[in-house]
């Protein structure tokens, strides 16, 4: 799965991500209006005001970038109208050609996992049949559980062609209370690094594993290091844009050969429309705004590789 | 929320939460069958089965517990349809009188838990109106991410008289791998609980804080430090029977006051009609093996408290 997200990246020149995290405010007003006129103050409204607000983006930008990454967290706020959302967007993005990154951030004890591995990323079995239930090409996990809680993912990557990125340095202000703590003079970051290049040795396709990272922009000196100790890891890289982290910041997230890095933006193409830079194109042209926004960035992130 | 929880333990005299994690493979042939026979071999079909196990299972023993905890991993298997399911356990759960602990280990940047938040305990704003999502009583909370990712959690427990269980020491066989590791000279679950006792701090609800722990059965000498180290924290304990906690492993997670605690048992309830112990009830009355075996681990764990 990797090496197809590779593909892509050097097909498009844009080692970018489109973070589809659509909160209701950032969605324009006559988006909103129309979906709650149509289905009322409800779920189902605001998460149809969701779905106009997602294909508008994703079609004007399905040509420019290699993938998206919906956060499942601002379809679940929704409950099961949001959660149908997810799907169809995750669904429409495969339709579009993208990889489909579902920021789910799961984990938990093995026979758990290995429930959530089936219903993101694999298949369940119903009788004789072999079902697909939420169907992303990569899912985003947590470590806290150790490796059997991680070893379930990992086992459905190997089967079904399927990648993760597991959390190694988060982009948050706080990341730093428990991942930077020392553990015999290395952060706890630098442990997980090395189970999660472990984790990933089984599962290599071409130059990189299936099992990815999460290295936040937003600590340059800390994706140095962690650029070195997982030469064959695909980082995931959050934080670009609205969270603080800059192209310069970014550099050190990839190698020499300009891969290993995919940045993700969410409000910073999402809502471009709001700032001001983007203002020429009102509200009415969201969708061309953040066609612009995402030119820009992978002009901005080429410009230091 | 804390408050009403321990009320309905005094109430039952069995500080036993059920856990509602219906693998297929628990579920009795008869209505597998029945299921698939109506729905075909169609996640549908799985998630009908799913209810009807979990509704004779509920109807059979509401009376005798405090609490059920639904792992929503086992639904989202099943995508769409099987959270659809969740949510019925959920409200139907919740008609019964009984606290719904909704195992969902979320946990993200600030932006996105609030996300979570809103959706699995809190109200989302759509307009003038203020909708429910998922709508259960507690949610298991990851700490990975560091205080910005819980504090959103916090402040709908304050909002909303909700709760949540952070994971601290958990039940699984590697949880030590990064959990158990030493930070200046402590074990990284012993910071984590420093952090849970100040992120509780502003919710007490009688003598104990809405802000609990999730600590495992199946490291009794931590959860004694860790009894200590957290007085007025609730711990949600995992990993009794099934998993292979004793009762006598338990002891520790309890207050002299004999509160403290509330401990789960998922399979060795839910599939006690597959035990020798239960054969007698047959796959037709699992429910009244599962009413059985409630009742046997009221004891069980009285016997030494």
């Amino acid at each position: 799965m990797i090496s197809q997200l590779i593909e892509k990246i050097q097909k498009t020149k844009a080692p970018v991500c489109v973070g589809l995290d659509p909160m209701l405010s950032y969605i324009p007003d006559h988006i909103v209006k129309k979906a709650l006129e149509e289905y009322g103050e409800t779920l189902e409204g605001a998460a149809e005001a969701v779905w106009q607000f997602n294909r508008e983006i994703i079609d004007h930008t399905f040509d420019l970038i290699p993938a998206v990454k919906p956060q499942i967290a601002m379809y679940e706020q929704f409950g099961l109208e949001g959660l149908a959302v997810y799907k169809r967007t995750v669904d429409y993005c495969r339709e579009k050609g993208l990889i489909v990154i579902g920021d789910v951030k799961r984990g938990d004890i093995g026979s758990t996992s290995a429930a959530y591995a089936a219903g993101h990323l694999g298949r369940v079995q119903v009788g004789s049949s072999s079902l697909s239930g939420l169907g992303a090409d990569f899912i985003t996990v947590n470590p806290y559980l150790g490796t059997d809680g991680v070893k379930p993912f990992v086992d459905v990557c190997k089967k079904e062609d399927k990648g993760i990125f597991v959390l190694v340095k988060t982009s948050n202000p706080s990341s730093g209370e428990f991942q930077d703590r020392l553990i015999d003079g290395r952060p706890l970051y630098e442990l997980v690094a090395e189970k999660v290049t472990e984790w990933g040795q089984d599962t290599m396709d071409g130059s990189y594993s299936n099992v990815g990272a999460v290295v936040g922009a937003t600590y340059p000196e800390m994706s140095r290091i962690l650029r070195k100790l997982m030469p064959n890891t695909y980082f995931l890289v959050p934080g670009y844009g609205a969270q603080g982290g800059t192209a310069e910041d970014l550099r050190h997230c990839f190698n020499d050969d300009g891969l290993g890095a995919v940045v993700n933006s969410s409000r910073g193409i999402i809502a471009a429309y709001r700032q001001e830079k983007y203002s020429g194109f009102g509200a009415q042209r969201f969708g061309e705004a953040s066609r612009q926004a995402v030119i820009d960035m992978a002009e901005d992130i080429n410009r230091v590789l």
